[in-house]
């Protein structure tokens, strides 16, 4: 029988639908207001290390939400959370889930309205949010000559649940930072709301930076250039060299990574790096946009149009 | 351990969130406008008789908010959609849920503007919809004197999943309906969006006719009284009698069932009625208000205030 993998999935589905991409905050009118609308479901069984508590699993799913909104620099409005929950689910685990909500709602101010609970083999959470925003960049907006900005540097997470789950070894901040960006993910909402009317595209790189940079690429049709050395989280060239990774796989294909990955025109740059440091929100250039096809290169090396992917 | 049924575990979460009710439709100010919102999760495992083909359980899963929207008299603006499937999923499969969500995206008049992709141990389909309109009915506004009023029969899906799941036995137009309305469930669009400008407090009977009264009564702190002859579907009676089932239950306390239950005031019926005929959609009085205490009465007998609950 012919299985279809997670991007044929999404093609066929997309293509029924007329959109042109499935995984993707959409803007949408209603009335008199544009609202920026997003969903994103967690599956315990996939998406959960056994080191995250109940309250850590039900603030994560509400993570992917937040940070797509601040990517398109939306402010949220309201979520929805569907709740699927194995039967027997003792009160103490849904306690837990209902404490990581509650500090969710009041960590990325957004009012959680309601709901579905539901019976399910495991633990599945759908977050739905809407958020407002003046300026919506698009992916599609990157023209040569723009900078290339993040909102972080990348490695942390991919290095983190190669410790949580396969056991590799690391210590001091590195280690803390890693294990902190898996199980308390942060959603750079200050950098999204205070830099997205300066951006021609954005997104986050919840994909992976690799993914990220190729879709503003290939949709702006354009190439972007950037340089290991300006995106390597500090420490993760050690952490990979002790623990025997790639760095180069860590930093550009990890996915879970809430960094914001936008465009700036080159004469924005200088306002965009103030603003940023009023806001005391990290801000750093990584590299160009210049004339191309939808390539994306790391110093002479092109980079490969991969991320992490379901169903593989 | 302590295992919550699924009202503990709805209040817990509400509580925690600081919100009345979990599984309900909400309304939500987004700069200028007044939105409704509401998601809503089908789990294959519980809520999918075997009889249903892959486009249909796409359908079903869009229907829900929809019939939630349309008892707010609200008109769809988007929806989105995170699925989970499990890994192995056929490519047939994926084809017949597209198509199920491209029929119920034209059928119900929504774009589905995006989604989700997981893997999982079983199908999941969570839809999140938002929605526009003038006045949104709340459930706790109706008063004594007000008609309670309805868009069709009950009855219909409890009887129709008997048929499936059970093998109960039936013929001709009532074993049709019966099963239509589980298979291709119909949210009563046309009923809301004529008449919600009229109404009171609305919700819709997804949890079962007596819990929707019950709920209504018990927000608005006022009794209900119905009478099982006027809500009843023509042909239950027989259907329950040749099967031995319970009619009234079947009637009061079958979930799944898509009707709008409603209080206009009395001065207003008439004007309903009318404007229901114009509009070409079935119309109902099925009882009256009165003042009280959160009470629902089938003639002289009190109903009980259940439905149906995951969890049990």
């Amino acid at each position: 029988m012919n299985r279809p993998d997670e991007k044929e999935i999404i093609g066929i589905l997309a293509s029924a639908l007329g959109i042109a991409e499935l995984d993707d905050v959409a803007t949408v009118t209603a009335g008199r207001q544009r609202l920026v609308f997003k969903s994103d479901m967690l599956v315990g069984s996939t998406d959960v290390p056994s080191q995250m508590e109940p309250w850590q699993v039900a603030r994560k799913s509400v993570v992917s939400c937040a940070s797509d909104l601040a990517a398109k620099g939306a402010k949220p409005v309201a979520a929805m959370i569907s709740l699927g929950l194995p039967r027997g689910v003792t009160r103490a685990y849904v306690e837990g889930l209902a404490k990581g909500f509650q500090t969710a709602s009041r960590e990325f101010g957004v009012k959680i309205v309601g709901g579905d609970t539901n019976e399910a083999a495991g633990l599945v959470i759908d977050c739905s949010m809407i958020g407002i925003s003046k300026k919506i960049p698009p992916r599609s907006g990157a023209r040569p000559g723009d900078a290339v900005v993040v909102s972080g540097m990348f490695g942390y997470p991919a290095a983190g649940l190669a410790m949580l789950l396969n056991g590799a070894l690391s210590t001091g901040q590195f280690r803390r930072r890693a294990i902190d960006s898996v199980l308390e993910p942060l959603p750079r909402q200050k950098f999204g709301t205070t830099l997205a009317r300066l951006f021609t595209a954005s997104m986050d790189s919840s994909d992976g930076l690799a993914t990220s940079l190729y879709e503003i690429a290939v949709q702006s049709g354009v190439d972007i250039q950037v340089d290991y050395g300006s995106v390597a989280a500090p420490g993760v060239d050690e952490f990979a060299k002790a623990n025997s990774l790639d760095a180069k796989e860590l930093v550009f294909y990890g996915g879970e990574e809430y960094e914001i990955v936008a465009t700036v025109p080159c004469a924005l740059v200088a306002r965009a790096c103030a603003a940023a440091k009023k806001a005391r929100t990290e801000f750093h250039v990584i590299g160009k946009v210049t004339k191309g096809v939808g390539r994306v290169r790391d110093g002479r090396s092109v980079l490969q149009n991969r991320g992490y992917a379901h169903f593989s």
